[in-house]
């Protein structure tokens, strides 16, 4: 939202906070305390954070005041999922098991957020160590829907306007479907890019980093901080895009305002110029979202979460319950099949992107759904999390009952920056500011 | 080693022990007794374990003893590498930055090792944070030379009898060049098969656990328990295996006793009856080495060191001062093209493997070199560390001062267990127990 129009400081982008900030158009606890302000009218209802402590993010806000320029996010506040250490705040994981845990040092991304300025705001909730048992946080769009996850709260806090950027985290679906659901930009990396060091593992060989926001310049900054490279917004492309238009074959699981969504971005871009070509996945691909979600995501799941197993299995949630329990009775054979099954389908993507710049495919099955005890399907996002592709979700659409509908972007991997170019060209001929987050009226 | 042969239990195998504490033949005490012992004897020569812990060690061996058998390591005991978390020991990483650090939970792989009823001996000697700056242990064939590193403790520890196996992580050679130096197997498997949750990362696209231990039959057994599944040692060849003799572009730096080692094992698994064909990678692999140890090692170690960097610059030492200065000056266009790179030569592997079970390659330089400032040359375990191919060596040769000298296998991704079946085979033809660890006079 350009600073122009938004009405108070926690309405502004990361973008724009830096930029003022830098021009002594602003103090960081001016903008810190409008995003405080925003939490305390909305935290009751919307439940975006844990151990959220005022004080600590005003300090942190008054130090960077008081100091020369960090970096090029000196200011700027930014939300952190709560399986991402820190070393100044809690990090409890959403379990019960790490109550009052403080880990020793920041995260990789964290500390690199900080050494460009950033205030860390606070935690975001997080479903149970990233999986699929939710926190509290609600919709903002409304509060009877479930909000996605597992990072949900960095999701509804950057919705409801309490902080520009947050960081998430993807297995299967946790960055770009609580994106969708709540109307925002989410970005999934081409995994192993950026550092997870501090970042708790949920299945590690499809864990990656994630960054959630009002706006593409937001995205890409944060991805430059976090590249360790100085900020180079915006990427562009030369020529319209050319676009790949595949339905996946799970398209027939997706509701009627996906179908919708998805159908009537592919025509608009293609009216707007872009080459769009409806294309079909291979047949090798049949199955790779339940092979992901189910053998190697529970078995990793049942590794990594041995220790919680042995010492405190009944804090564990029912959920992650099935989910280790199905990991233990997963064979190695089946596991290291289904990697060279998705290293099969891997091998086949250049083919699949030939001549195309990016694949717009559906992101979720349709809107957030209803009630708070089920984070949603991530089918349609673990397919490219196991493919290790970078991939983008934009805020295009609205369904039936008015709550968002996101778009989703998948580009090769390394290709992150084509992507962003793309994401750019799209947002342009398709997106509007008034579809990002929730309305003034809330 | 064999119980028969063995004088006392800590030159007993895993395996052996294992067996014979199920069959009610020796109690976990007595062979932590003896691991004691010896540790106590040598340990102020050899200088491999942190923090160490005597009546730990003998509390968890009694608490063994009187419990039911909890798996197929009951009363095994393990030593684990000191930048991989335990829960009740501290975790130091081999940085004062971290003195006393006292994690919240065992990483996954000690969760696993417990739930098989190993006990988890002490921690050991780690370079620090993995990278290349050495602690004080020794080789224990001379203490006057290095053990390798980083995983400098486990090998040290296991090559002298102290324990039968160990824990280490490899990131460039840091498993297989300590195990080559110090005369043991080390094995490091297929990238992200097994889970890396609580251990410290170096540089994750790469950084994989591993084990050494003093048999194969030990370094199956730990992979079984590691990967969640029954113990199904021996893993056996069907016929003679067939061996490419790969003398990678960096042979001219390998040393007399290495050219010789891998020479000779060449000609002599011929006269044995393996068919050896030498082969000469492609051209895109050239340099890949250094990109490995240089562009992408330290790209991503300054990215993960970054809390330590902005908080503890001045406890960091002179070699991850360079390591992280380098990795703040590389581009991302430079990190990424260097996995661009990687990404194609591996795509090229399969051809590589073509009618070849395994690559028959040097594993180090030459012998560990004299000195403990530096732990040796990675390149020749760093090329395929880089490709994520599961690697052993095996300690066949040694070199003109009487050190040990490792050859190196190697085979395709998820191809570990044809790796362990080919090792034996070649184990069986030119390998003898008199090679492995230091000989009884020390």
């Amino acid at each position: 939202m350009d600073a122009k129009v938004a009405r108070s400081l926690n309405e502004f982008s990361a973008t724009a906070i830096a930029k003022r900030i830098a021009a002594n158009e602003l103090t960081c606890e001016a903008v810190v305390r409008d995003c405080l302000a925003r939490i305390a009218a909305r935290e009751s209802t919307v439940k975006a954070w844990v151990n959220f402590n005022p004080a600590h993010a005003l300090a942190q806000a008054r130090a960077l005041d008081r100091a020369p320029r960090r970096g090029p996010l000196h200011g700027v506040p930014i939300g952190v999922k709560d399986i991402i250490d820190t070393f100044d705040m809690p990090t409890e994981m959403g379990s019960p098991i790490y109550r009052g845990n403080r880990p020793a040092a920041d995260a990789a991304c964290v500390a690199l957020l900080r050494r460009a300025g950033a205030v860390i705001l606070g935690k975001t909730v997080t479903c149970e160590l990233a999986g699929m048992a939710p926190g509290e946080t609600t919709n903002p769009h409304d509060p009877a829907c479930t909000p996605g996850g597992s990072s949900s709260g960095s999701a509804a806090a950057v919705a409801d306007h309490m902080v520009p950027a947050a960081l998430g985290t993807q297995t299967g679906g946790s960055v770009l479907r609580p994106a969708s659901y709540c109307g925002i930009f989410g970005y999934k990396p081409t995994y192993n890019t950026f550092n997870k060091a501090g970042v708790k593992p949920a299945a590690e060989s499809i864990d990656t980093l994630g960054w959630l926001a009002r706006s593409i310049d937001d995205i890409e900054l944060l991805t430059d901080i976090l590249c360790m490279q100085a900020p180079k917004s915006p990427r562009m492309l030369g020529a319209a895009p050319r676009i790949g238009f595949c339905r996946t074959e799970i398209w027939d699981t997706a509701q009627p305002e996906t179908k919708t969504a998805v159908e009537g971005a592919a025509a608009a871009l293609g009216r707007a110029g872009a080459t769009v070509r409806d294309i079909a996945l291979p047949e090798a691909f049949a199955g790779l979202h339940a092979l992901a979600r189910g053998t190697i995501n529970h078995y990793e799941r049942a590794a990594c979460t041995a220790f919680e197993w042995d010492h405190h299995r009944d804090k564990l949630s029912p959920q992650m319950h099935r989910y280790v329990e199905s990991g233990l009775k997963t064979s190695r054979a089946d596991y290291v099949a289904a990697w060279r099954r998705v290293e099969e389908c891997r091998a086949l993507l250049p083919a699949v992107f030939d001549n195309l710049d990016v694949l717009l495919v559906p992101c979720v099955l349709g809107e957030a759904p209803k009630g708070l005890a089920f984070t949603g399907d991530p089918s349609m996002q673990a397919i490219w999390t196991a493919l290790h592709t970078p991939s983008m979700t934009l805020p295009t659409h609205r369904g039936p009952n008015g709550l968002p509908v996101g778009i989703q972007l998948v580009a090769q991997r390394y290709d992150d920056d084509r992507l962003f170019a793309c994401a750019r060209w799209v947002w342009q001929k398709i997106g509007s500011d008034e579809m990002v987050g929730v309305g003034r009226a809330r």
